[in-house]
């Protein structure tokens, strides 16, 4: 099995200044697993209710994306979250959430799961994190997601779990925030310090940053003339990164840039309709399009100035 | 003559947290002028007082900077700028401005200006920039800077004065308010819609971009860890930017990204000391060295996903 992601799956109640949806499929893991399914095999470890359908459950099973360790509580409701963007699509306003069967979830890693190469751990308590993490020890490479709350309520036990994945993927807020360094190049030197290999930078519309101890890799955001729905689309940013992992046989600097760039893609069609509608009909040619287009709007040649150019005058 | 910008020649007084400094050279056209002056031969239009002595006319000639129209008025004082940065340098805080001779300067064009290839119009008011623009009808290429306060108090004049130019240089809170769009890439075409050839798009320490109407270009900032005086880093990026188009045959869109590279290597050095302290001893080597650096960190490999590399799990 490839890859593994912990996390939640939910329904999201989403206001935008472009339309609402009342009750729609979203949480981290399922649109991690969405968009890694494009790359490689991907199982989900979580919790639903019993009023998660078929309808949600034929999202996941027309991704062949594994849901034997997707727990079941017939009695309980599904995570639910209701959000509101305005204009400024950066930030999200949560109106409510209601964890439901999720207030109480303790990942259960099955004998399967424990096989995964690659882990993803979404953004749940830290110490749940760590708990999964110490569950699959002969990982090729976990990586780890987490929010402001964790940092806020949880932040020595948030390093401990740090200290013991291969990859941080937060967002450029919760680096100076998690350091307490306003400098970004200095917070990322702190975390990597603390014994991750890599650290991705969200940066939302300005792109991502990929840090590694002896490697700076940066990216802009694709141009997108209209954001629709902004929700997901970190953890879609990080299924494309984890899914094309997976499918690579060497995870070195180069196919993790590779990687920052299907992430991007992926991160880019998951804002343009609510949910997971964009990303559901995606096909590979439309992926690799735009990742050629990635490649197109950041090359430039590589020729040095030479004194003697001015002589052309 | 290949260059020529039209500007503020300025004393600042700075603040920073890193510390302050009471009196040194400043203004868009000396920032714009020492960066364009290691890639091409640079001439500014601009005026001083009295109290423009021999230390400050020493950096021009030191780096063979034309200043047969940088016009003296003896009785008169130079423009002053205080200003302070706090922890987030990338706002600056105006503690007064006294524009002294700036407050009339009107810019005469001499013949051998007239003959400028490129021409680079500083942030003044754009009725000013405009009646520049109409006296040099041959150049090349010119581009135009602007600032929040001309949007202000002047937005008519100035989209007129765009109309007339060639490239736009911003950064993007100013494409915003100029337009009244909020998303960036809309923004961005309607700028275009107006005239203009190109746009740039400063994003601070996320980088910059370049937009034309058949081709998007998107760059990181150098990463740095310590950011010491921001001051005159967009009018260093510009020097760089135009006096290394200055130095090229071919104004394509290729000569422009890498303009766009070495602007923001510029810029780099530029906010590393106060003022003009780095720009001023900085060395070629030094500059594609950085040159380079933006190539590796900014570079992948065009490798688009087979499904087939599945096969190897």
């Amino acid at each position: 099995m490839s890859l593994l992601v912990i996390g939640s799956v939910a329904f999201d109640a989403v206001e935008t200044p472009f339309g609402k949806t009342e009750k729609m499929l979203g949480g981290s893991a399922s649109h991690f697993s969405l968009s890694a399914s494009f790359f490689t095999d991907v199982r989900i470890v979580g919790v639903v209710g019993g009023d998660f359908s078929d309808t949600e459950q034929q999202v996941f099973d027309a991704h062949q994306i594994n849901t034997n360790d997707l727990e079941r509580v017939p009695e309980g409701k599904t995570f639910r979250w209701f959000g509101r963007y305005d204009y400024d699509l950066n930030v999200a306003h949560t109106l409510d959430t209601q964890l439901n069967v999720f207030a109480d979830f303790q990942p259960k890693v099955s004998a399967e799961s424990k096989n995964a190469r690659l882990v993803f751990l979404g953004n749940i308590q830290p110490d749940l994190q760590r708990g999964v993490r110490e569950q699959i020890p002969n990982a090729e490479l976990v990586a780890l997601d987490t929010m402001n709350l964790w940092i806020d309520v949880a932040r020595e036990s948030l390093i401990r779990t740090i200290e013991g994945v291969d990859v941080v993927v937060i967002n450029d807020a919760e680096a100076r925030q998690l350091t307490a360094i306003p400098n970004l190049i200095k917070a990322a030197r702190t975390i990597l310090s603390w014994g991750p290999k890599a650290l991705i930078v969200k940066r939302g519309e300005y792109g991502a940053a990929l840090f590694t101890s002896d490697s700076y890799f940066a990216i802009p955001a694709y141009p997108l003339e209209s954001v629709f729905d902004p929700t997901g689309a970190g953890d879609t940013f990080a299924g494309g990164f984890m899914g094309y992992l997976a499918s690579q046989k060497n995870l070195d600097d180069a196919a993790m840039r590779r990687a920052m760039i299907f992430g991007s893609v992926m991160a880019s069609f998951n804002v343009e309709e609510f949910g997971t509608a964009r990303v559901e009909r995606l096909t590979h040619d439309e992926i690799n399009q735009r990742f050629r287009t990635f490649k197109q709007m950041t090359h430039f040649e590589e020729i040095p100035f030479e004194r003697t150019a001015r002589a052309i005058e």
